[in-house]
């Protein structure tokens, strides 16, 4: 199914053997999102044992339809370290948007085709409650053929969920964009998801093209109010039985979890989709630990996705300070994606020897005042020499913050380090 | 000890009855930093079965004497909700940026004194190892009569432990600026700690102006490859001893605490503290979960701030983005009380009914797309405010980030929300 260089390099960049990827990537605990119309300049892998990987999402709104900042997010994402990157455009020309995306992507690009899916019978039809079938299959197939790496499908959200959800209610109803546009769709055509009903046509096109499937939580909760309800995990039971479905046609396949989560049942959520979907890697949209941090959703995403990789989450959806406000900026998707590798590497340092030797290396040039070296190990050196201002310092080894009651100075004969 | 209505008043504010918190306190559970020199606008209490609270470090230092910045900081750390202030001025008249401090706080004011001591003597006799017994206490002395509510006392930091760092060596040395100070004068002098040795002195002026004393962690680590050490165990014992001395003479106690540690081995040291300590309040700085993101250690701050909550810290002291970088400015202050408020607030909101209340209206606001009720229970409203560009938006009720695609108002008719 892979070329075997492929399962080198990224073995070799994991610090893991091939033997040991090949062997989860067999039993579906690792995927690697690399349509065989793609040639992908930093292939990944994610999953189980492997480092802990971020995705960016990328993407003209109805709002914003301008591509060209889109093409910049790309390139300052990929320059703080994003592994993947999904173009959820809405806004403007959405194949050409995808196909400049793809070329320009280093990295796997990933999508939600039933946007384009609305947007195209919005706009043909008035309505995107006139979507068919046909509407639907062609758009993955264009897609498929345009070289979309991973494509997010809402196949869990089904019909009698809808009508638990009209009769219990919930303090922030469907908050996933793919999610309300199918439950709109089912409710005024009183049918069933056209993506379960058609599971299997879906991954005929997936089979075809190598595409991952990444199935998607349409129903994840938004509000802390609807942390791990009943919702949640009918949605997730119904994504089990599709990853079974996924892996009996030799389909890769991710479950994309939640949400706005309670920060004690982060790691109940992490398990349970271990246990439920027989390890499938869990991509998870925060989680986020409180509702009211607007503006700063990027801290919250930082401690939700934190915890959420320490209990198994294997890949961490990047959240903008922009989240619940607006369209991102550049800056914000810089900021995100920042406190996402934070997230990350706060895990990945307990679990890989370079990941660790990292922090140690800076720690001990910060010891010893080697601000160059310093630098050289952040994570945004730019940022680490703009808040240096080392002109303004009296000494050149020190730094505003303690000045000459710097402890690292004050000890410096006592002969304390490494 | 304490006037009943200050129980009352904050008994009333946490949602606790005033027999639990009463009951806490004289167990040395919980603890209420208020100087009866003071009379304090905002008092609050530390401690279990409490909200988590937040302190925020002003000050100058030797390369920034300007005092009036260091007051604007008091300012903005109040407004978004700091809960004490502590004052940690290394440079200019420090006695008059303490007095000011204390006049204009409506918080709780704590500080560390070995840095005025030092200050002064390396001021007056040219290097801070000519530091007397009495130097030091008339200092504390003096710094008691002003009005300073809690001490940093480095009781902790003995001569053989630094036999044993100067044998085995770390990575990170002694981070703590008291720490350090108190290092270097045991070093020169081949003497042991004074804090330590005449630790009943310090007792007696806690006692005579009923000050809380907060046992400083001079040995904390200061990189991830120093997390959990036996250096950093043997301080925390020698604490806990002095825990039981502070408590058999009545003075209100706390115990600092890491410092870099581990995402992993965050739990065990909130346990262990509260084990040894006998559930004195737990004081964290940070703790830090990665060394590298220089410019960012707010966000890595809430990340290790959120989980020592939810195990068991007591008390988080911000760390901006400025740390290990240069003096903090006042928007790297706002920037660290509000990514610490945070991390307190995810682990409130699970256990206090007002705290969950506040991120359930927000939501439910955010999905009937009521914008002024969601930047009203906002942590930061300016920001989200500014952040919604409503001028620049079609549609009143939806922002740029989906627009027509807003999966709220997609549902809108369903009928879906509480």
């Amino acid at each position: 199914m892979f070329e075997r260089s492929i399962l080198k390099e990224i073995a070799k960049k994991e610090g893991v053997s091939f033997s040991y990827l090949e062997s989860n990537f067999r039993k579906g605990r690792v995927v690697i999102p690399y349509s065989n119309k793609r040639k992908i300049k930093n292939p990944i892998a994610i999953g189980k044992g492997l480092k802990v990987k971020v995705n960016t999402n990328l993407g003209t709104s109805t709002e914003r339809k301008e591509f060209k900042d889109e093409l910049e997010k790309l390139v300052v994402a990929v320059k703080y370290g994003t592994d993947t990157v999904m173009d959820l455009s809405v806004g403007g020309n959405l194949r050409k948007i995808r196909k400049e995306i793809i070329k320009a992507s280093p990295v796997p690009v990933g999508s939600v085709p039933i946007y384009e899916v609305a947007s195209e019978v919005e706009r043909r039809r008035g309505g995107l409650e006139k979507m068919t079938r046909d509407d639907i299959f062609s758009v993955l197939e264009e897609q498929a053929k345009d070289g979309i790496d991973f494509f997010t499908i809402h196949a869990g959200i089904l019909r009698s969920f809808l009508d638990i959800l009209q009769r219990e209610k919930r303090t922030s109803g469907i908050v996933s964009r793919g999610g309300a546009i199918l439950a709109r769709w089912m409710y005024v055509n009183k049918r069933e998801n056209p993506f379960y009903e058609e599971f299997d046509t879906v991954l005929d096109i997936a089979k075809k093209y190598r595409i991952t499937i990444s199935l998607g939580d349409a129903l994840r909760p938004g509000a802390i109010a609807d942390s791990t309800d009943k919702l949640q995990m009918y949605e997730l039971f119904t994504l089990a039985e599709l990853v079974k479905r996924c892996r009996r046609k030799n389909v890769q396949v991710m479950v994309e979890g939640p949400g706005h989560i309670r920060i004690d049942e982060i790691k109940f959520n992490m398990w349970i989709e271990k246990k439920l979907c027989d390890q499938a890697p869990f991509y998870v949209l925060g989680p986020l630990t409180t509702d009211i941090a607007c503006g700063y959703d990027h801290i919250v995403s930082a401690i939700g996705g934190a915890l959420a990789a320490l209990w198994g989450a294997d890949f961490l959806c990047v959240v903008t300070p922009a989240e619940h406000l607006r369209h991102p900026s550049i800056e914000d998707v810089k900021l995100g994606v920042i406190a996402s590798k934070i997230a990350a590497h706060s895990v990945d340092l307990i679990r890989f020897k370079d990941e660790w030797e990292r922090d140690k290396v800076l720690s001990l040039a910060r010891a010893k005042r080697k601000w160059r070296e310093v630098f050289k190990y952040a994570l945004d050196r730019e940022k680490a020499e703009n808040y240096r201002e080392q002109k303004k310092i009296s000494l050149d080894d020190i730094c505003t913050m303690c000045g000459k009651f710097c402890s690292l100075r004050l000890i410096d004969k006592c002969n304390l380090l490494k």
